[in-house]
Formats: C-alpha cells, sequence, structure tokens
C-alpha cells in the first residue's frame, strides 16, 4: 500500500516506531505491535506499527531515527507492507514456555533489541520470563557475550587490567573512590566505570563528579588511565552495553534486575578486565538478604568470570547497615576524601582495604591489605586521587570541606536515651531521596549515631541536608514518620521492626545499580 | 516545573503519554515510564513519560487522549511533577515475585489498565507472570469481576439468557451459525457476540458479516433480540470488556492467552447469560491438545460459573482436523446454511445439534439433541436465521450460491492415491491466511477430502480462493510447500509428520480467538 510520510520531529532513544491509521492497519492486516515494512527509492526499514484512530488513513507517521534511516523528510510517498514476524520473536515465545534457549538464539534477541525490531512488551515479557525461570550458566554466558558483541570495547595495550565492582545495595558505599586510587597508586591499571544512581542516593558517578567531570569519552579515558593508571568515569555514555541500558529502562518501572550477572560482567569484558573483585553486601539493608544467597551469587560470578577470561573474587561484605556516615553525592565525595587522609570512618577505610589488598593479591602480590594500608598511610593515594581528579579536569587541590553541601540543614534527635539496635536502610534511601539526592548534589543525610552506639536523650541522631527548603521539609517528614534510626534501651528490648498491615505505608523498595 | 505544551494529533487508543525531553527528565527526577502530574487550571492529569532526545526542553508533548483530559490545545504553560508510582504496580511486582493477588489488588490492577495509568512494559510484565506462575480460581474469579465491572453489560429483562462459546483453534468451525438459530426458534434468548479473526482465517464476526451488518449498538442488539430471541454481532465495540480487549492487545505478539477464563466469562457475563455450553475442541489439530487438558479447562469453566452465577456444561469435541470442508468467511456462511437446509457436512450438522441439545437441556428441556433436530429439519431453524439477518440489515432471502467467494482459484491435487491420514491444521490456517483471510472475506479453502477419505491419483485435495491473483499465487505457493493433507496407502504406512531441525520454517503457531 503507498502511503505519505509525515516525520515527527521526536528522537525517543532509536525507537522504530510508525503511526498508522486504524483502517489502513486493517487493510494491511496489521494489528498494533506487528511489523510492518517501508520501501523508498530502494531502501527498507522495519518498524513495529502503532495504530492510532483519528489519524490521515492515507499517511504514515515516522520518528525521527526511522525517518532518517528511510532517507525520508515528510510528504514522500512510501511503500508500506506488513512484515514478517522477526525470528527473534519466536525465541521470546520459547522463553515464555520456559524453554531454554541457546547462544544464537540468544544472541539473535540481543542483537534485534539493539536494533530495536522488538517492541516493549516483547521485551518486557522476555525480562519477566528470565526473571522467573532464572538463566542457566550457558543462558548467562552466551547473553553476556551478546551485550559484548553489540557494545564498544576498550584496549589499554597492557594487562592486567583491575577492576572493582559492588552489586549496591546499602547506601553510603564510596569505597571505589578509595580503592581506585590505592590499585593505581600500586602501578596497576584500574579503568573504573561507574554507574550515576537510579534508585539509591547515589552512585560512584554521582558523587565523582562533585570532584570533576566524569562524562569522559573512550579518546580521554584512555589518556586519563595513560597518565594516572585509573580513572573514575561515568560509563553510560561509552556504549560499552547498549544492550544492557535498553534492558534496564525496561526492567526499571517492573522493579526486577534479572540480567545483573551479564550486566556487570559484559562491562567488565567491555573494558579489558582481567581481574576482578566483586563485592557483595550482604544483610538485612542490603539486596542480598543472606550469606547462602551471597555464595550462590558468588559462585556464579567467579564461574561466569572463568568463561570470560576474567579472573574473579567476590569479597562477601557486612550489609546490615549504611556504609561511613554519610549518604549523598557531595557528602560521600568528602567522606571518602577524608578516608584517604586518614580521617575517614573506620567501616569505609576497612572495606576499602580489604577491596584494594583482594585485588592485589588476585594479580600476585603478596600481604595486599598491608600494601594497601602503606599506600594509603604514605598518603601516595591521595596524591593518586588527586592526579586522577587532575586528569579528568577537577580541581586537585580541593579540600574535602570544600566541596559544597546543602545550605538547608534540619536534625532529627533522640526522644528518648539508648542504642542503636536497627538502621532501616530503606527509610534512609527515601529520606535522602526526599532530600533532593541524587539529583541535587549536595543533598543528603549524615548518621550521627550507628549500630551499637549509645545515645543520649535529645542528642542528635542524624542530620539531613538538602538544597531547597521544600526538598528539606519533606525529607524531615518522611524521617519522622519512618523512622529510619531504632532505639532500645537493652538488647532484645525491642524486637519489632514492623507491622502488617500498618497504617504507614511500606513500600516494597528496589534497589537496581549495576 | 512549568512547560508548554504542544499536542500530537494522535489518539492510541486512550494511551497517556507526554513525552519529555532529556534533561528535562533529569532536572525532574523522571525516567522512562515513570509517570508524571501535569496540572492546569485546577485540573490534573497523571501520564507516563516518554524521554525524548533532540525535543525543546522547556516542551511537553501530549498525545491527543490527555491534552482533551487537561483542555489544552497547545502553547499553554503547565505545571508539570514527577508523580509517585501507582499502587497497582507495586501488585504487578509482588506477582513477579511469585505472590498471589487477593480481588482489590486484581481489581485496581484492572482499573489502571483501563484508565491507562499502568504502560505496555508493565501489562506486558504483569500478563506473561500470570502465564507463567498461573492463576488459582479466586485470582481468576477476581479478574472476571473486575474486568466486568469496568465495562458495560447488558440485560434483556428475562431469564434464562443462553449462550454458547467455542475456545476456537480449529479452522473451520461455523457451528454458532447453526446453534443460535435452533435455539432462538426452541423459544429461548440467545444473545451470541463474537470476535473478528485475530490468527485464525475468520471469526464468527468475520463469517456472519457477509449475511448481514455484525457491527450493532448495544440498543440495535436489544431490539434485534426483542424481535428475533437472538443475535449474531460482533462483541468488539461494545465495550463490554475494555479491560480484555488491552489486555489482548498486549497478549497478541507474545502468543500466550493467560486470562482466557476470565475473558470469555466477563463478557458472558457482561450479556447477563444464566446458562453457557463451552466447546473445547481436543485434538492435535485444535489448541487444547488432550482430553486431559480439556477435563481441567473445562472443571475450570464449571467452577467459575458457579461462582459467577452462570451454569456450565462443557462439550469436548473432535478437534484433529478442521470442521467441515469451508474455510474462509464467505465460504463457511455458504456451508453454514447449506447445513441449517440439510444441504450441509454431517460434521457440523452433528456438532451443531450436540451443542444445541446441551444447551436445551441446561435449561431443562428434555431429549435437547432431538428437539434440536426436529427445529433444523422442520426448517424452523433456516427461518430464524433469515428473521435475524432481516433483524440485523440483512438480505433474509440470500440463498448459499450468491454469497460471494474469490473469482481467483487455484486446485491442489494427489500426487499418489491414498487415504488421508492426517490434516496439518496450522499449515491449513496460514494457506488460508495466505489467499487473504480473514480480510479478503471471499478468500478461503475447500476441502474435497477429510481425514480417512480414500483418493485416487490427480484427484483434487482441496481448491483455494482467492481475490487478488498474487495472494492465490502466494497461498498455492505455501500449500505446496507445507503439504497440509498428508495421504498414505494403508494406515500406519507413514508415521513421520514432520522433521527437526528442518528445511522448511515450522512456525510455532498460536491461536487466539476469545
Amino acid at each position: 500500500m503507498k502511503l505519505v510520510v509525515g516525520v515527527l520531529k521526536i528522537t525517543a532513544g532509536g525507537k522504530r516506531i510508525a503511526i498508522i491509521d486504524n483502517e489502513t492497519a486493517s487493510l494491511l492486516g496489521v494489528h498494533s505491535s506487528d511489523r510492518i515494512k517501508l520501501s523508498y527509492k530502494g531502501k527498507e526499514v522495519i518498524a513495529i506499527a502503532n495504530v492510532a484512530t483519528d489519524f490521515p488513513p492515507e499517511g504514515v507517521w515516522l520518528y525521527s531515527e526511522i525517518a532518517e534511516a528511510l532517507e525520508v523528510k515528510g510528504g514522500e510517498t512510501v511503500e508500506v507492507q506488513l512484515a514478517a514476524m522477526p525470528e527473534s520473536l519466536n525465541y521470546v515465545r520459547n522463553k515464555l514456555r520456559g524453554e531454554r534457549l541457546h547462544a544464537p538464539e540468544l544472541s539473535n534477541i540481543v542483537k534485534d533489541v539493539v536494533e530495536q525490531h522488538l517492541s516493549d512488551i516483547e521485551i518486557s515479557a522476555f525480562l519477566t520470563a528470565l526473571k522467573i525461570y532464572g538463566l542457566d550458566m550457558s543462558e548467562t554466558e552466551a547473553l553476556s557475550r551478546a551485550i559484548i558483541e553489540t557494545g564498544k570495547s576498550l584496549n589499554f595495550g597492557k594487562t592486567p587490567v583491575l577492576d572493582k565492582h559492588s552489586i549496591g545495595g546499602i547506601p553510603g558505599d564510596k569505597t571505589s573512590i578509595v580503592v581506585v586510587p590505592i590499585i593505581a597508586a600500586a602501578g596497576f591499571i584500574i579503568p573504573k566505570t561507574s554507574s550515576r544512581a537510579i534508585t539509591s542516593p547515589a552512585g560512584t558517578a554521582d558523587r565523582v563528579e562533585t570532584l570533576c567531570p566524569v562524562n569522559l569519552t573512550i579518546d580521554e579515558i584512555r589518556e586519563v588511565v595513560r597518565k594516572t593508571n585509573g580513572c573514575l568515569v561515568w560509563g553510560g555514555a561509552l556504549e560499552l552495553a547498549p544492550a544492557d541500558d535498553l534492558f534496564i529502562r525496561v526492567e526499571y518501572p517492573l522493579g526486577i534486575d534479572p540480567l545483573l550477572l551479564p550486566s556487570i560482567m559484559s562491562k567488565k569484558k567491555a573494558i579489558g578486565a582481567t581481574h576482578l573483585v566483586v563485592d557483595i553486601p550482604t544483610g538485612s539493608g542490603a539486596k542480598i538478604k543472606s550469606p547462602t544467597e551471597a555464595y550462590t551469587l558468588a559462585s556464579d560470578f567467579v564461574h561466569l568470570g572463568e568463561h570470560l577470561g576474567i579472573k574473579v573474587q567476590c569479597a562477601l561484605t557486612l550489609g546490615d547497615q549504611p556504609l561511613g556516615c554519610c549518604i549523598g553525592p557531595a557528602l560521600e565525595s568528602q567522606e571518602a576524601l577524608n578516608t584517604l587522609i586518614g580521617k575517614g570512618p573506620v567501616d569505609v577505610y576497612e572495606k576499602a582495604l580489604s577491596l584494594a589488598g583482594m585485588l592485589l593479591e588476585l594479580v600476585g602480590e603478596k600481604d595486599g591489605r598491608k600494601k594497601a594500608e602503606e599506600i594509603i598511610r604514605s598518603g601516595r593515594a591521595e596524591g593518586k586521587l588527586r592526579e586522577i581528579i587532575a586528569a579528568q579536569g577537577g580541581n586537585p587541590n580541593v579540600k574535602p570541606e570544600e566541596i559544597p553541601i546543602g545550605t538547608k540543614k534540619a536534625v532529627v534527635k533522640a526522644t528518648q536515651k539508648g542504642r542503636v539496635s536497627w538502621i532501616n536502610t530503606e527509610a534512609i534511601v527515601r529520606v535522602a531521596r526526599a532530600a533532593g539526592t541524587p539529583k541535587d548534589k549536595g543533598a543528603g543525610i549524615i548518621l550521627k549515631a550507628k549500630m551499637g552506639d549509645a545515645v543520649a536523650k535529645d542528642a542528635t541522631l542524624f542530620e539531613i541536608y538538602a538544597e531547597r527548603s521544600s526538598n528539606l521539609e519533606e525529607a524531615l517528614e518522611l524521617a519522622e514518620k519512618l523512622a529510619p534510626v531504632v532505639l532500645s534501651k537493652k538488647v532484645g528490648e525491642r524486637m519489632l521492626i514492623g507491622q502488617f498491615p500498618s497504617k504507614t505505608e511500606s513500600e516494597r523498595s528496589f534497589m537496581f545499580e549495576r
């Protein structure tokens, strides 16, 4: 059928969508979500049909991307017909029936996701089926390879290439900003890419951005690593794993994360990592709740690493409460810098040393933890972070207290004396986000008491910082409602931590960082 | 944040979508698929955000529906902010974790589907989870009630109201056109609504449309039923179950059908049915492959009926091959009319008598099958169908041979003599669709040999009809490749019916009619 092109000047993440009228669709035998083939002057493009009503029956409207691909500007007459179902959709349907998919089939699905031949409906069903049925190791490996194949990769021309990753889940985890300079100062390459916060108060990229630019090109990264051995950059714009970005967009509203392993490991492979330490925070406040769960995941990481040629060591770390005292991009940068200076909280210091030590031992060094400690104590790690800040375009002489934080401040006090028996990390995250994180970099929380600490009546439990009064009020109100820091007089005296049904709504939170 | 409205003159099935720029989204803290609240002159509307690039950062573009709801025409400045996640999305997430949902939660989901507060991604994940985990009876009942509540309903002012439904799955099943006039002639109300073909060569609405209009309003239906006791109309535009239409749109590309029971039963309840016979074609050529599967489904239908106040009887019918000889809207109308005249194939006649008999006995009549046979033999059923045709605006005097069929015709012949040992219904469907069905009403197939029939070499196995030469050629080519009618010399002589991997692609077909 001949239809006249209209162009919608919208670029929607590459979505290949063509809008046609109800009547036209019926004549073409097209249902919503069917594919149509558009042909113009020897070029052919497959688009997913959106069927609309009250629409010119002789027209087809195209999003910018597809108009570009077809080299039309609007007004041209193109040939439109029903296209066959893509092969990958058959594989998706097989997965919905619980079938095991093979490498070429998964590769085909990932390719069609990247080329926008599968619709949101189909990608959502695929991810939901993966979430429910789970993936076996061969599927996990095949998906990792398919994600790598459809993305770019980095090569630093020498090995080993070290890396550190946290699966995320506890607020305040600024360990990477401490580990990267230790490893780089020890003479090893560690090109750390990281993400921005999706559901947390701060991602490593958000934190580092308060020290220097993080939005570097691949060439700039190569130069920073050549100069300093390390970097701390945002991985999102590097197109290391475009498939993963598309999967995340669909997973996010669903609160599911079935591709955790392929997602993380494909990006590590793409930056050429040969040795990797994966941090798995474990505890009631973390994404992984129990040691059993953590060891299962750790074993999968190590085996997948073997298949992909990456030597992996996993660290199970305490995940019952936030790490350190500071939560929020700028506050966490201050705390990370203080840790390198020797003035940080003991848990941040300990965790960074443990992970850096494991990484050093993974590449054959002896007494890794001791070496890491020497590198911090000597000031070489601090110096190295300042080198990296300079190489990425920041101020290398910045003092922790010069990193700007929110000027609006509120204090939450203890209404009785007692000992901190529990910190609800989900509630801490919600309060920090209400205060404006991660968008407002100066927003956040400083915990003045952590688990086991004794507090007097009227002592400060935590401070809330915000850049805007309205956010401060909202965060304070939420803090009073959720009471994230729980006190008890004696151990065991207060056992109830929630009730159901409850008057205060208990959102099922989902921690999505990878 | 204040943004200037642009209106996209597109009505996309009520989708509440607002498009905002990447940068604007980031400032609002909005990710793709998040909800945003738009406020203008005291009115508030929740929309799902689509994040686009290369888009005016101070603008928000709205699809027609949402612009209407907000009473804006373009150019107005509206307040836009991040809206909370709808409660129903929490329930969807619970279902993804395998939790059992309760009636108020399912009702909330269905309501939000109808009000377009859930995105395609979320609806797809919900349906996929239902497909994989299955639904228990309390969930099935709750979903049925929720679908009924969000739709319109009919009331004919008297009971009993009889109905007949086939879960579909074998091509050529024109039984409804024979059963409805029998029941109506027996003096019972039978307001039959039916669907158009989605994946089959013809739905009952497509068949009846070759005899008379089927796109009636609720008032017109009431009038036709008042005059004739029955009707044969398209249910799609009556808004009996708008939720179901939205679910079907998402299920269709996925080839899944988790809401079969709620979908069918909610529509029956909406038209006020009190007594229902459900036909479950069972066999290798049907949707339901084995008697065990069929009895399980039948038991669910009966129990759900008890909960909803509908007396249900299920019929397990032979589903190994197409019903009758004719496939395609016009060809099937001819065959149905011939059956009422007494000149139809024995299987169509037998099946119609069985189902009509069951329905009559369900409302307390004795010897239902015998009564049904008398009604056909006396010509009263034929007369009743002609009354219904007249009442719906068709020609009551139409002769079977006057119903126009495709003028392009091809013949597929036996290359050897033998006995028909298998008819591949999926292949028959594909050939009929290639010939132009259901869009071209005159297209289709006439089978000249059915299972067990002896055929001579060069005898005709089947004829293909089309309205266009290109379709005829395509169908003939496919027929030669798929060879849907399989001959063997003796029983058991030809046991192989497929191979894997095979040279001719074997699409996993999916029969989607409800």
